[in-house]
């Protein structure tokens, strides 16, 4: 049985501003290391899933965007949603794409902007989840929590099963909201939860019956719309839902199949959390580009490549990043308020800097 | 008789960096407002001081864009020390080439880089300084002091003398370094001491009769050299001493006059005085340029106009400064620490960001 990759890379948020913009979100940005995290992504699917059997699916305004930084896909490879709708539609729209030209394969689909190591681990996990949806299993992978973590839905396992390329699988008692600080201490004491990544494997069959099932409006809308081309597909997604795969099918169904990651996993959403991936200096500093950190205490600085050079003096616990035409200075722990300067910004017409 | 301004235009420091650089000091730099100090300086000398009555003394390195700056004034009107040797040297200087001009004339000489408002009292200041100058006096502006500044040196009062044109004038009792804060903190209560704000007049005669009684080695070596032309200037400079006219002269000669400035003084010596020349949201926080404060509290931001915009987001008490090529961020009252970063990017061959 064929298998392919779909990796969801139509994200639009404002967390890694003024590093990611509105035309070159997160996933088109170079967070970390020298390429961005969707080529990262692509890359680390090889060969696992060699160039012609990965789909991308993103929304038009980012399509001619993704596939300049994919030469190695073709144009039809990256499908462009009309609009953004949440994981559900674009799941369904990649089921019904992959469907008319291979009905009998199988597929992971994964976000573009995750940080995953290493890679032979999560190969191996991939080919784990493949061979459970070989057999008509709806699949997911389920991270094994580090700390109590109130920003990640969770999965509560039931019984083990076999396990697969030495990866540990499991039955899904059921899927959990973000819990509070309290909840998700006894989650990680428990040891019988695991954080949703968002990564999941389905056989085409399985996956387009369990739609049908469970979100059946999402794929009468699309079916007829994918087989008449581009403007009837902007109508379609008018009328879809915004909705999570998660809440549309996986929390629905029955009998759902976790399967232990065999790698390490970060969203890496905010600076806050970049910070943790970086190198510290002796003060607890990190940097990259041309940053300089003087008698400064655990501060992030990040200098884009044609951003000014930055230099911190007797700072503590800040992150500053820079690029051309912008530089944000926030202290570490509250970077979930860099929407509010995204929002301020807007509201002062400076669409220019978003 | 004849005045003219002389003024010392030398400085290089570093305090301002990264909008100050090597090549544009503090006073070729528009810090405040929208011109430069040294053009401000010039301004706030008219009408008293028209421009071919005024002479500007700095180094050689920054000869031409002094100049360029000051349009208004014949380019023999900017002399060039070829080494900075402290304001001695400088004063000496000028004396003798206004004395090859104008040798029975008066001048009053005063750096290039100090806020000084309002320009009535200023000028009125100056006449009176120069009243005294005519009868033989030398003459220094004494500042009424508003905190038990450490920075500063002082003069010490002693009888009270008739005021000119409004100004009460003193006779000093003598020059004082710059104190501790217990030291300060009486100066400031008794009522008797003035800071020395580095503004003095003297008639042409009068000075250079001081200079040749209390420091003649700067005269005897310079009096020649300004005869002979560029060369013998540059051998001249290397052989004098760096020493300030406070220390060479004022300190030294007997019966100095002390007129009190009728108008506010800062030399605005570091961001952190900047700070306070400028206006402040409700929040504290003051900003020059394109720059945004959110969720911030007395901070000050300052975006040159070639430089990325400015956001500062949760921040408190942070000096921020963005130029075209290089950011400093810093904790307000750690100002003196800049040329920390300088010292620290000059030693990594950073000079083209110095």
């Amino acid at each position: 049985m064929t298998a392919y990759a779909v990796i969801m890379a139509g994200g639009s948020g404002t967390r890694f501003w003024p590093l990611s913009r509105a035309a070159r979100p997160k996933q088109l940005t170079a967070i970390l290391g020298p390429s961005t995290m969707l080529a990262a992504t692509v890359a680390r699917l090889q060969p696992l899933f060699p160039p012609e059997r990965i789909l991308v699916v993103t929304t038009a305004t980012l399509a001619e965007a993704t596939r300049r930084e994919l030469p190695m896909l073709g144009a039809e490879q990256v499908l462009a949603e009309p609009l953004g709708r949440d994981t559900a539609p674009c799941v369904a729209l990649a089921a019904l794409h992959l469907a008319a030209r291979d009905p009998a394969a199988s597929l992971v689909m994964l976000p573009a902007d995750h940080v995953i190591s290493p890679v032979d681990g999560f190969q191996r996990t991939l080919r784990a989840a493949l061979a459970w949806a070989a057999r008509g299993q709806l699949v997911t992978v389920g991270i094994r929590p580090t700390h109590p973590a109130t920003g990640y839905g969770y999965l509560q396992l039931a019984e083990p099963l076999p396990d697969e390329h030495g990866c540990q699988a499991w039955r899904v008692a059921r899927f959990v909201e973000k819990p509070d600080r309290a909840r998700a201490e006894q989650y990680l004491a428990s040891g019988v939860y695991r954080w949703n990544a968002g990564i999941f494997a389905w056989s085409l069959p399985t996956l387009l019956a369990a739609l049908a099932r469970h979100c059946p409006e999402i794929v009468e809308t699309l079916r007829p719309a994918v087989a008449a081309g581009e403007a009837a597909l902007a109508v379609a997604y008018e009328r879809l839902p915004r909705i999570s795969i998660d809440y549309a099918l996986m929390e629905r169904a029955e009998g759902i199949i976790a399967v232990d990651a065999a790698f390490a996993w970060d969203d890496v959403g905010s600076w806050d959390a970049l910070y943790e991936h970086l190198p510290a200096d002796s003060a607890g500093c990190r940097t990259r580009g041309r940053a300089l950190a003087i008698d400064s205490r655990d501060c992030l600085l990040i200098a884009a490549a044609d951003a000014p050079d930055l230099v911190a003096v007797r700072c503590q616990g800040l992150s500053v990043v820079a690029t051309r035409d912008a530089v944000l200075v926030i202290p570490r722990g509250e970077a979930q308020a860099v929407k509010d300067a995204v929002e301020v910004l807007r509201r002062q017409g400076r669409g220019d800097l978003l």
